[in-house]
């Protein structure tokens, strides 16, 4: 296996990190807009070689694929760029995994009721022509989407008869603080990222259809495990929403983001005041867009690994009816399988905060599968249309085991 | 009276409107950095005339006194310019107005319990000068500072025997509608000052001493006159603070800003988020000040007044003791003076908005009061230096009439 890692900003380079210690590969060409950047992720092992590369030109990434004899391109860059690499990559036969798919564009009319073009719809668009030249594009293979499509999958097989709802949830009790001990607001995660994804109108798998709604719907507080306890939620843009309903038979799919009360008092602040828009504006002279201030004026989220402190928590929960091991119909269930882990330990051991590397070692794992052939397929897959079972059980032999907590039905 | 007004803003153009009604002066030579500015809000009298200044050069200021024989200069730009125009005026031999003082500087140590340099002390450290010289700067003689400053000289004289506390309080129920009918957020006053006044530490006089506290200190919802009714307030540094125990025996005064929770939500984000700063930053190769982001991409406060409606409320709560019409303390007594201008009326009558046009017709009615002789001074002085009854009276004659509000003491 040669892979093309295409971004090497925080999670490409967790990402290089994770790999390194795993011997399923050849080589990983390492590959950035900035070279230093790929120079300095490639550094930690003698396998890994950098390149620079424009993720915008799908001829770029097929011209890299060809010099390289890549045979998997793992895509970590902004999912603006999602398209050009996916085609770069198909062009040149090789297979494809990303973390974040195509982007959605709302409904010009109703944007709260109905969706516009859906995430990941321009991908799904060619899985013939994927599955025709028997090529594999593993869409959605992050934290998030990714490993909680693992646990619908999982669900499916071994928990559920009958799921009502499929109810990704994320929360974290994650702290940053300055150098006099105090508190302050630095997101863990791209503000420009958190911007799009939170007031895109988010999106809802219910009986059937997918619909819309308005930005922070359905608030809900949910009880994360392992100390992290209660943080407020709302219904986000999401892929599992996309993804989960494909492969498997649910009434309901929902994301729903911890973002906590304060960030949620920030975003609807910057939309209130038009500071998420993209669109440039004329400041005494010189043109900005307002979202690219605040991102500028905020804490590098790669910086601030060394000053937080916690603990995140990615997951999924499952409602219906239960199974016992025969297959036979229990009683009503309620399950959250969840993967939880701590900021001081991913910088101890690998030097990354904790939301990139959660974020990063699940491709690594996917690769892994699909190197022993533990995993296989051709055309634009979910990670739900893979068995389950090998995937969590390496990622515990990763040292990153995943947890269950029954909840009252 | 040959006047010289400096700032043909959104307030020194209400200015011309208002005076243009009124004879007590022989010219008003209309100023600002832009002659295109001047020259619209001088072209509605005969008696105005227009020109260029550069309001950051006190010799600027004073040329032009000179060349217009003025004799007294009304400034009406940003307060950053206070001092240039002020010095510039005494530098001509010409009387001075303002509508707010020079401006503070946090204590750099303990910014949140004692002050540094307060509102007002660049001013009043020359007042000697300005009472040798036999010449009068008339500071603060806006809405608030100004008649706020004028009814408390009022509550000391008339109604009460003894004052606990002069509390300033303004509120408005002021909304703004897009094309659609939809309510939007647009402050009525510029954004940027707005910020200034609010995150800066608050003074509270108190026991004969000036005290600062942590920005929205002290939160209490004021009900307003008139149909405005309650809203939430929280104490901001202001002028009011600084000029009453100058002149009038009081234990507490203060001065709290019916921002309502909506705009505290929003300056305590822009302030966590770092948007308040005013120092540049680089934003993908351009260098912009935060603050001045946030100005541009919300309306210009001058455009707002024809999708306004709704009402101000500019006024003191007095507390203490009562006295009757002898002088004789009766018992505790608690009472609200107030001034509520309705916007749509200002529309109607004057095309413009009703926040800056009652700043704007308090140094009207305070230079009429001085061309007539009924107020005289020299020195550094505040509007509570001087009669009341004069002023309410005037104020009142030029259809703009002032209330009372007797509330439980």
């Amino acid at each position: 296996m040669r892979i093309l890692l295409v971004g090497a900003g925080g999670v490409g380079s967790a990402f290089c990190a994770i790999a390194a210690r795993r011997d399923f590969f050849e080589t990983i060409v390492v590959t950035d807009y900035s070279l230093e950047r790929a120079e300095a992720a490639a550094a930690q092992d003698e396998r890994y070689a950098a390149a620079r590369v424009d993720a915008s030109s799908a001829d770029a990434v097929a011209a890299l694929c060809r010099e390289h004899r890549i045979t998997h391109v793992m895509n970590a860059v902004d999912p603006v760029f999602d398209m050009p690499v996916f085609e770069g990559a198909f062009a040149a036969g090789a297979d494809y995994l990303d973390m974040a798919m195509s982007l959605s564009k709302p409904h010009p009319e109703r944007p709260h009721e109905v969706p516009g073009v859906k995430l990941g719809d321009e991908q799904f668009a060619v899985a013939e022509q994927w599955e025709a030249a028997g090529r594999l594009a593993l869409v959605g293979i992050g934290v998030e989407p990714g490993l909680s499509d693992v646990f619908a999958r999982y669900a499916a097989d071994h928990l559920f008869s009958e799921i009502d709802e499929l109810g990704t949830r994320d929360g974290a009790n994650l702290v940053v603080r300055d150098d006099d001990g105090n508190e302050v607001f630095a997101p863990s995660f791209s503000m420009w990222t958190t911007i799009e994804e939170c007031l895109n109108p988010p999106v809802v798998w219910e009986d059937g259809a997918w619909h819309t709604t308005a930005p922070f719907s359905e608030p809900e507080v949910f009880d994360f495990p392992e100390g992290i306890g209660p943080v407020e939620c709302v219904n986000v843009e999401h892929e599992e929403v996309l993804l989960m309903p494909r492969w498997i038979d649910c009434r309901r799919a929902t994301f729903k983001y911890g973002l906590g009360e304060e960030m949620i008092t920030i975003l609807k602040v910057l939309h209130q005041l038009g500071l998420d828009s993209t669109e440039k504006v004329s400041v005494k002279g010189v043109q900005v867009s307002p979202r690219d201030v605040v991102a500028a004026v905020l804490p590098d989220p790669a910086t601030i690994g060394p000053r937080m402190t916690g603990k995140t928590c990615a997951g999924l929960w499952v409602t219906g009816t239960g199974k016992d091991a025969e297959g036979r119909p229990t009683g009503p269930r309620s399950t959250y399988l969840y993967h939880v882990v701590d900021n001081e330990q991913t910088m101890r051991e690998y030097g990354h905060q904790c939301v990139v590397w959660q974020t990063a070692i699940n491709p690594v794992v996917a690769l892994e599968l699909l190197a022993t052939g533990a995993w296989q397929g051709s055309g634009v897959l979910g990670p739900e249309a893979f068995d389950a079972v090998p995937f969590l059980d390496l990622l515990t032999s990763y040292g990153s085991p995943w947890g269950v907590r029954e909840l009252a039905p």
